[in-house]
């Protein structure tokens, strides 16, 4: 099988399975275990932040941000398809008691202008705006980036604001990498930052929150309280080492391989792609006419590539370390091939 | 003063202080209140429903009715300018945990059409659609009423697809008066519907909530958790009686006079004002170019005429039983002055 | 009928539906009521505080304070048998997130020794106690009156330890009749202040909270959240005038009251009293032996009392406005007569 | 060093680091991880139920159960130090918006009628109980066990009641040794069950939640919504399949080593020790007097033994795996030594 259906699928590699058997442990709740220490610096290090702290995953990341950054009742500005929306189970309600207010961006990128239009006024009687929730690079809208300017120009808006910025940067490495600039210079302006160990850097499981000292403090707090403080971790942060020091330069063969695909996609007159979008490693297409998104991925599995319908009539690949180009061609021609027959 | 910033200013009248002064109390918490206990079946029935509870305010009322039909974690779709969204202080994120999907409608309208496609799909790692609500009149699209066949398919749509409908019904007499039928006729496939004796129809405060029996049982746990369960609230409710039963036939007057303003506004070239969505007691128009709506007001306030700023060109006058056809025609005519002389 | 089953049930005077019926009134969600306001202002001089707000209840007073000094996922520390743990439909969970550390205290009387113990240790693996909250007099422990020494102790130890100070004073205005103090004296070191215009000061609806301005700012957010900002609500507050200063003078008759009917019931073998735990308007006792309270009360009710069974063999009388001197005494008659007979 | 201050700091055995470096894996979120299903399937079976969960931590095991089990706004009766009450970030209240009432229980052991009369009353402005929670072994009162017979009558009394039962179990192995029972047997009541792969049984990380398969299914849920919905983690499965199989039957080990300590405290006059609470591996003791135990923790460091000061005066020790009977011996005269020198 040929798995295109998420990033997140990867199994960790050899030397991820051999850093978890060797790695020195210790409890980590009280703070002890040595390799998840070692990762939480590192993490911080290379986004230039004071502090960093290692969380089960994504969502868990995501949803201590924005407990962090507001008080229940006050709202946060996201885009209208943003992962923290659609994916995270309502939990910005059901945890932190916000309201998402959401902007629609142009392929998934806002922009301060936009965001600015959503900031409430400041009455009594009217929910306060809290927080502003970016994503970079944008999984709905087909992992685009959001540019190196935009980002600042976003943040500083919201700082002069009074409005702390928090980056779903669960593919943040893939934006880097698209950018040709470092994480920490993409994210410099974000208050905090969360990013995937797991995904397209491959370690089983993991992600990251990264910001300054005391908002990491608070955020262990809450990682307790949801459930995420974990003992011997150190057996996932052992991978996530590898995860963060030697996947990041592998990407762009992750990005390469989805252009791939969409360009063999945008040659089939029976399928519809912004070749434009396809910047990182997603490559998202919709099949022409009544074309049945579920059936062609169905059709597609029976041919051993497996895809995601993430709409009556849209498809979505993503590309990772766990499918090498050769494995990316012949996913493409059985894709041409399907469309071709459809 | 003539006031024209929202209908609830509205003061109560004599007969409803009259009311008030002679009202039969008792122990509401208890289910003692005969006067309360009156105006909950009397609405129960106007509406056709088999129960009714009274709640201090209508932000109370939509909340209720929020927590009623959904779990922690749902979500409710409404319109994107809707009161649950904009006007009750994220509460249904921070009381019932639910987030708001947003769907635009047409002058506030929506249509089945539209929410369907914010129906989430039935994924255990998404959030599950819960409720779907609905406002008529639509307060911050001007007063736009939602036709009874549009109500009727919305209501079908929904019970099929397995989730209730709840109307924000806020000023539903000004719905009911516009297009010539009854509450009952208009409100007939709604689970529950809340609605104002306050605004149009005077009272001091309170509003109403109605459904089944069962689901205002579990509104009066709520209302209680909320701390809303008043006791020799009799008081209240004797006003409401007037309310329900005296002031609905007078709204169309309400509607006549906001008319006259808005053709009033629609001759002057320096304001801009869509004359088909002004179908109730609420006018909305915009200034042309760099006219700025606060100063406007500040202007007219001067004059007079108080009016809401409710955008920044965007400035919204709301009639009411205060304010007579004499009281209007003024009004109109300091607006036309400030506008010409702007 | 004579109704002793709780001062709630008193029904609002003459005076106060006058001053009902000739309210001066305006939106006092826009802070434009001046009875509202008016009462506001008095409420706060009585207390000796900067500021009040009027609240629908007791409960909405008592969650806005804990919502007020609290963050989600802390601790509040009171009373085993506290209203806002028995009687406030966990609302401190349910809106402020907060769970309750319960303390036994003597005949519901808390100390600063007991409290400190219930504090937790500062670890970020533990819930941070935020706050505590006294009641005085307790209702559920039987009107008992927390010594002004007792008060002070309490609130110089918690704000030592970094602590605010709530009380749910529904009934404070008892205890400082039983006291011989001014409520300002009484509650001098607390923070927040609730208390009842109903109850014992005979208002149909209505309770305050006081305490600093700026709290008092957020107080408002809470309120409206809460769906307690109601509109022309001055036609309650005119009875609250009343309530706040015509009324706290004859508390002493109630407790005078109270006092006959504890005395009536100590002489009896069948029941059982701690004659020193009646200190204001509320009387408890127990039957003896198998004695069924339901059945006493069922009982009583058919000779013209109402009573409330709070406990299997528990009975509680309240005494207030309603029920004067001569109808206590027959009310004491009929217990006795009826004890005599079980 | 010899840590005694918790089971928690047990390190994989060489057995679980081969197993996770040969763990076969796949993306859990999608339900195609082999050996967490494999896990899952085991630990059902095991404890005689239909299905089971993994989850990172206990606490997060817990809170789904109680979210599970109940409504926001209502009640859950545990014990007066149970972990759900002390160490679980108040997330009764902030994540299931419940309201714990605590019943003391002797040596931490509940008993039917106890439970019993902390169930409210059905009266709609009273919070519901909800959910009943026991502990077993009871972590707070010394590793203390509830027999099986109390076990059966708490859970037939609650569902007579209508009420569910949630098991704390994350020692409920230790629990099942001491009495010579199965883990089947013993919670054979119980609506859900947590219990630990960590702590003595000594895996890295993990904990199960078991129940009926409608229950799983909404436990996965929650678990995707506390950010828990971990992908490759069939490395940690791996090593939880060697605690769930191997590690259960050298619990009593543990014991026995607990044991010794405990006698060895018992014999001498500075320390106050319940031998008969001491049943499973934890140890609790008093220092007579004045004695400090933080200090008395910090005297036992510098001499290579690690304890835990859970009070003033209380300090604990809890045997595991990593500790033998040897080094249990050393720590023994540790303490014995400096007993007699304080």
């Amino acid at each position: 099988m040929i798995d295109l259906r998420s990033d997140t699928v990867t199994r960790p590699t050899p030397a991820m399975r051999e850093a978890m058997f060797a790695a020195e442990v210790g409890d980590d709740v009280y703070g002890e275990d040595p390799t998840v220490n070692r990762l939480e610096r590192d993490a911080a290090e290379l986004f230039g932040r004071e502090a960093a702290i290692f969380v089960p995953t994504g969502t868990m990341g995501n949803q201590i941000a924005i407990r962090l950054h507001t008080q229940h009742g006050q709202e946060v500005i996201c885009e209208s398809r943003a992962h923290v929306m659609d994916w995270e189970m309502a939990m910005a309600a059901a945890f932190s008691g916000c309201q998402l207010r959401t902007v629609a961006g142009q392929r998934g990128i806002l922009t301060w202008e936009r965001i600015q239009q959503a900031i409430g006024p400041k009455l009594y009687y009217r929910a306060r705006t809290g927080l502003v929730c970016i994503e970079n690079t944008h999984n709905m809208a087909g992992g685009t980036v959001t540019p190196l300017a935009v980002m600042r120009e976003i943040c500083e808006g919201a700082h002069a604001a009074g409005l702390p910025v928090h980056l779903d940067g669960a593919r943040v490495f893939n934006a880097a990498a698209a950018l040709g600039v470092s994480v920490a210079e993409l994210t410099k302006g974000c208050d905090t930052v969360m990013f995937c160990l797991s995904k397209g850097l491959g370690a089983p499981a993991g992600s990251m929150l990264v910001g300054s000292r005391e908002a990491m403090e608070r955020a262990r707090i809450f990682r307790k309280a949801l459930g995420g403080g974990m003992r011997q971790v150190g057996v996932l942060a052992a991978a996530g080492m590898i995860a963060l020091h030697e996947m990041p330069a592998r990407l762009t063969d992750d990005h390469a391989n989805a252009r791939l695909l969409a360009e063999a996609v945008a040659a089939e007159p029976n399928a519809e792609i912004d070749l434009d979008a396809v910047e990182t490693n997603i490559v998202i297409f919709n099949l022409r006419g009544e074309g049945d998104a579920a059936a062609f991925c169905a059709g597609l599995k029976t041919k051993g590539v497996l895809a995601s319908a993430i709409g009556p009539h849209s498809i979505r690949f993503v590309t990772h370390y766990d499918v090498n180009r050769e494995a990316c061609r012949r996913a493409a021609e059985t894709v041409v091939e399907l469309l071709r027959a459809s």
